[in-house]
């Protein structure tokens, strides 16, 4: 089957996440990277920027002019929340389809975001989190919780982490809770000989956190029942593991005339 | 939340399932024991049988004496399927909705068995499967291979079974060839040194089964894709593992009109 | 290679532990089990009492008499600490070589065991854990720990467990001790947004605790250095695990002429 | 404790493993980049060299000038078999321990390079494999299967990998070999219903490749035994995981006055 080319700009493409969308797009046959917005270096090319891919892709520093003089139908956003707000609304103004990562957006930002993009019919996805593997660990937990409502969580990360738990680990949590009766878990009478043993207490759910180095970032949600143990476990080894997801996202946003706020809402 | 007691029969209460599901009975409070069918026996009560739950529970030799004479909602049938099969329609004819453990019906059998149900409007479920940890760990390696086509199967078990690979590793690689495209996995020169390293080849997935002394039964499903690992898992300790699965098929079989084959298909 | 029979006497035949130990003999062609001692049945032949092995073998309510009557090479005792210490003292003095399961022994009990033993030259195996896997674990945790300094632990258990961290975790982490220098893990400004999402602190060693019906007995012990991850698991299925070192124990007391206190120091 | 300098001499400074040592030596406070052997770059610095730390070590195309003109305790070479042969000579005869990382030296260079050293009474390393997780996995197998003669051995790795089994899969089982006799394992009787499933074998031993995109270096060895299963598991993310084993070579080689083959050979 071939596929219809689908025309890219990317916003920070010098960023970390920005120049893993570059390679995203150089190595997809049919996605052509036909701009790119930037503080700076407005007028180069992308191929003229030390580390990015050979494109002959214009940068652009404003991004009115880039929507205006550039035909594209689809802008990958990457860059901090205050910018991405203000893109995202041009690009929908312009026809074009913005895939935005960032769970930075106010409530209002995204309603009004989805009011425009709805009034519009212009398809928009914002996403907090890129690593399809981390959203399905999320999805299935919460599912496995239908029918095993006693589970712990342990993440486990590098130990530069300053935060115990992780957010993933909290978000899957309170996933869980949406279909979880709180429960204390453990026997009723379990004493800690040594504080802490036990874990973080979500209504009666465990979290440990983990921190060691050599480690990137991992999970897994165990529920016990009696007689069996099931797992959902995603290992996260680079910020490759993003890609998939925006790689999803730009596929699936040209058939979408609504926004989308998560990438588990355009899982099928 | 007080629950109605269901009323239940169960036939095979000797056998190494049906004594499993009389102890669930016998711990659930608004389950309730009305009678049980069984090869000998016959008009004595569970009690009397070593080994089995104390309960007043008749026995029957007698298949319809025992739906004639005893007011019950389900019948959970633990035999073989010859025997299931007759009990399966026989309950269904009495109005009683039968909760059947099988993978050996004929698909005439089933067929039958649908149309019946349907035209009598009671509920019925078939399934090959009651561990719903396994059936789980099926439908979420179908729903993530979508998204991450490649994908391996390491299955353990004791060292007694037989075949390799397990027939869960089997219906799991089967499921996922519903949505994945056939495809070679490894480096295409990949070369083994030692025959058999890459294990069993399915449409270009591969199976590893390995067979140990003290192990039971567990199964992992790991996906990759660039930067990120994704694995789910199931550990199956005991039989009282599959008790789940006919605890939530009674409860739903009493909201139900017609026949449902599969685990899967009564799983929200 | 045939190996020389080895007489046994069993104390404690009818506990969970010393039925398991009638089993062992049975199955192995070169264990013979003589006589056992219990508090009751004292006449009776082992294939008298229900559960146990077909065995010709006398039971004998008085320790002392069955030690004079009857020709053995071990004696297992698999009773409690009081029993334990007078039946071991009682073997040794007849030339008998006892294996003893107890971690209740005092230091003063040893110790006179110890020079009786030694004085004797009569081989003694006292060990608080059978577990030759759990055994193993620690040993290989300890000596990892002197490369790997950076150290976390996870003990899964049922949830019927009363104490947490459990006391093979606590063991662990005191080896380890007496090879690392305590030093906190983790980022120096972490914090945990929940209490207790980093564990339990053992001189800055993390210990974690899951508590999950259908579990048994689990533990992983991961070091984490840059750029790798290394693991010692052991998972306890059930009470068969023991075996392989009450056996391990029996063949070596037959070389041995003093005490050991601990699997650890029998092993190679 | 303040430890004493260790002035370092490192062979192949622009290669993978060589750029990864002089961050090593630029991150131990005790160790001291005193020059640096390559084939290009002669008189340069290392701080001229694109990627490289900032140090004033100066570069010699010419091992014996380097020698002969700088004053050092320790030679790293991570270059070539036959370069790495001719450095290790050059340095014993100088005075200066060798620390080399390769297994490509015949039987005969090393049993030469052996007697150099002990005639010299200059301590040597040769080290096939660094990552001391790898080592250590292999000698904790081997002291395991002493007791669990019962393994198979499951290895992940990438999917550009070419070969099936992994070299460290193979060695790992012919380290298992020395202590346990050949034994088919598996059920007499068992039989493959898919070819490979029960992957490679080695004297009955098992093991089992998994090619995923994603993995890095991954191999697990699981024995079981009645009632247990035991592992050890090393992960290996990045060539970092090599850098502990050259920080401790470095550290032994210094009160070494001979030479040792293999990191095993060094760790207490």
């Amino acid at each position: 089957m071939i596929k219809d080319t689908i025309r890219i700009i990317v916003a920070g493409p010098r960023g970390r996440m920005g120049s893993e969308a570059l390679q995203l797009i150089d190595r997809t046959a049919h996605f052509d990277l036909v701009a790119a917005i930037d503080r700076k270096n407005g007028g180069k090319r992308i191929s003229d920027i030390d580390g990015l891919p050979s494109s002959d892709a214009v940068i652009y520093e404003d991004a009115k002019a880039c929507l205006n003089e550039v035909k594209a139908d689809v802008l990958i956003d990457l860059t901090i929340p205050e910018t991405g707000y203000k893109h995202m609304k041009l690009a929908i103004e312009h026809g074009v389809r913005p895939v935005v990562g960032t769970s930075g957006f106010t409530e209002e930002q995204v309603k009004e975001l989805e009011n425009l993009s709805e009034e519009k019919g212009v398809g928009a996805i914002i996403a907090p989190n890129f690593a399809i593997g981390a959203v399905l660990m999320m999805q299935f937990a919460k599912q496995a919780a239908k029918y095993f409502p006693t589970v712990e969580i342990i993440e486990k990360h590098h130990d530069q982490k300053l935060d115990a738990p992780s957010g993933t680990a909290v978000k899957t949590a309170q996933l869980i809770q949406e279909v979880r009766e709180p429960a204390k878990q453990g026997h009723p009478d379990e004493k800690e000989t040594i504080t802490g043993a036990r874990g973080a207490d979500v209504d009666g759910m465990r979290i440990h956190s983990v921190r060691l180095p050599g480690l990137v970032a991992h999970q897994e949600v165990i529920f016990g029942a009696p007689g069996e143990q099931f797992t959902v476990k995603h290992d996260s080894f680079n910020r490759a593991s993003f890609m998939s997801g925006v790689e999803l996202a730009v596929e699936r946003v040209m058939k979408m005339d609504i926004l989308a706020y998560g990438l588990e809402n355009i899982l099928e």
